[in-house]
């Protein structure tokens, strides 16, 4: 199981100024202790569907008949056109579960609109030799819409005939223009269940699906969930690390003044994971021009070449969540190689050095009073990628009551839009 | 060359609570004149001597032989063990003048200490095959020597008596502990030049050596970079970008409670321009316990579907820096190909969609009252990249002494290397 280690926040880690009282955190909790309850009886109804998602067994089945018939296919590369809710999850699960430098096949997501490097991928792949999988909800979204369009052109250009086995669709079931446009020409499809929205969808058939057919163990992962989700329905309020990571976050906003929250893994495997929660975060959280803690990225060691500085010795105003790895895959470990000087080095596993730099950067930051926080993950799998998944979601969830925010919409988008598409009618 | 659009940083464009009036703009840029003066005074002074790196001439000829002497080896990859100031402008000028998927060479930074992912890489290439470049001043940093150690043994335990062709280092040029290891075992090595800070040594040997190696035209970047320096040195105040920038970026945080700066380059190839900018600003400026916008990294398009929510409707405490290109390399265009439901879409190239977009968001925020400003970028190349790198530093070298702070040190990061040690020392 995933443990939380809130030590750095209280009073007796980093003084009273910009710490919590152990008492005071643990009232907070028992108080909105109610609003677990609530998100779980939201079950039904709208965004909350999310918290199903684990349960779904008949599409694991389905992906699996997928998965045979399409290995027949050989397909060297995957490629997934889609944007924010469509690929930020799918990128996490990539980075987290598939590691570094290609696989076979190999998964690429294209989660951008720019000619440039879209052309950098379909002019150094064999779209002969891919699957392109095109995930939309309305099917009106411009990225993957375009996208799908110049694929579909090179692809028909090639093979007039043939070039419907190329495609995947994910998208509503019944509505929508991908939904029209794969039943006209009868392509292959997938569901996203439509209470779901996009950044509370990497457990439904728009991770899974991508997901399974680069050779992740999506079983593992919706399990993972499940138990995360049937541990904090049922923890005490002062330890479910979901309410408890929410009402720091809340209060450290509201009491303490520090209006963002940094997402820092001594992984580079969960980096991404990072970014799919600045998503969840910012979309859910920051809304009527006032409340929303800014989430940021970064990743230890790296990071502390980088960002230290200021998360050290610049405004006190952040909250730093860092995750620590207990058990990596791999462990490449040093003989007697370094000379000396840097001798301290030699005879460990490099598990050792970025653990070691982890608990010296938490330390010196609790020091120098800045509140940070810990997941502590015992190894980085399917099964407790879930788990982190369902975390942070359910978080997200809580921090929307605490807000009093609709944590599922996002009016805030649609100005843009609007006058992108008069820009483009009118050209 | 490039040019800044500020429109929507004035009262005119975002109202009076949160915008500047043009004339306090120009005054406070014509009063912090003298800094463009004091910077370029400062030439040989400690680290403004990163001004000086585009007129080093001697090391491109030297550039030029290694690559000849290289180009015999045939390598796969080439791998740069670097980290921070010695990995992050690397892989901004990998990104933007390399493009998506793999080169022959290869290049590839291993910039953490992760087993996972550094098991990931080493696996995966043929070490036989492989260049490894080894960056850091002191050569006592942890990350590149533990990881040096370890492709030492690799190599070694290979083929003991050619190892070390597979090696160059980039290291001070006279002092510390990478030097000493490379006089005594033979090894290729370039300088850094001593007052150079890491942060501000793209331009060095750091970048231009793998940069060059891996096919990037170093000439034209560091022609790019000088152009603008001598642009920055003679421009009138209200129209020097680097002073506008630096002026905005400071009363923004001073006067308008913008705490926060966002770089959102609408091009997937200068994404990592961001993440380089945000060490420049985040060690140049976090100072004090007090000092330092929070510099944040986005992309548009993709953002849009991500962070936007919170930029436009979250509370209005950010400064966003917009990059647009002008013209893109290559642009794949749409023939008639979508349903009359997204029909805007047909006939039009990928360019202008990402254009669009980029218009409609500005667009949108200015409406929101949220101030932006562009940098506009003819095309993304050597020569417009040597620019932007320039401008950036420049920019930050001023804003130095707007917030009167020592630009080029970073105490902060010193305590938690200390604790790393001990632990390290004592395991």
């Amino acid at each position: 199981m995933l443990h939380l280690n809130y030590t750095n926040i209280l009073k007796t880690g980093i003084g009273s100024k910009h710490g919590i009282s152990d008492k005071a955190l643990r009232n907070f909790c028992i108080k909105n202790n109610p609003y677990v309850k609530d998100v779980m009886r939201s079950k039904k109804k709208g965004g909350y569907d999310f918290l199903n998602l684990p349960d779904n067994t008949s599409l694991l089945a389905k992906i699996k008949r997928l998965a045979n018939e399409q290995s027949k296919n050989e397909w060297q590369n995957i490629v997934v056109l889609g944007i924010g809710g469509s690929s930020l999850g799918l990128s996490a699960l990539k980075s987290a579960l598939l590691g570094p430098l290609s696989q076979k096949p190999r998964l690429i997501v294209i989660d951008n609109i720019d000619p440039d490097y879209t052309e950098g991928i379909l002019s150094r792949i064999n779209i002969s030799k891919t699957l392109f999988i095109v995930i939309s909800k309305s099917g009106t979204t411009v990225e993957p819409m375009f996208l799908y369009g110049i694929v579909k052109q090179m692809l028909v250009a090639k093979n007039p005939k043939n070039y419907k086995k190329h495609f995947i669709f994910i998208t509503d079931p019944k509505k929508g223009l991908l939904r029209k446009i794969g039943k006209e020409e009868g392509i292959t499809m997938f569901d996203i269940p439509p209470k779901i929205g996009g950044r509370f969808s990497v457990l439904s058939s728009v991770g899974l699906v991508p997901a399974s057919l680069a050779g992740i163990d999506i079983a593992s992962l919706l399990k993972g969930a499940k138990t995360m989700r049937e541990a904090l329905k049922s923890s005490l309020p002062e330890t479910n690390p979901a309410l408890i990571l929410a009402s720091v976050q809340f209060l450290m906003d509201r009491k303490k003044s520090k209006n963002m929250t940094v997402v820092m893994p001594y992984s580079t495997s969960l980096f991404k994971v990072g970014l799919w929660y600045r998503q969840l975060l910012a979309e859910s959280i920051g809304k009527n021009k006032k409340t929303g803690p800014t989430p940021l990225s970064a990743l230890g060691t790296t990071d502390q070449h980088s960002m230290l500085q200021l998360f050290a010795e610049g405004p006190n105003d952040k909250l730093i969540i860092f995750m620590r790895v207990l058990k990596h895959m791999s462990d490449p470990s040093l003989n007697e190689v370094l000379p000396k000087e840097i001798g301290f080095l030699n005879n460990k596993k490099m598990s050792q050095i970025i653990d070691a730099s982890y608990l010296g950067t938490s330390e010196s930051l609790a020091k120098a009073n800045r509140p940070n926080v810990t997941i502590e993950i015992p190894k980085v799998d399917a099964r407790h990628i879930g788990m982190l998944l369902m975390l942070f979601e359910f978080q997200v969830a809580l921090l929307g009551l605490m807000y009093k925010v609709d944590t599922f919409n996002q009016p805030g988008v649609e100005e843009g839009k609007i006058i992108t598409k008069e820009l483009l009618s009118n050209s």
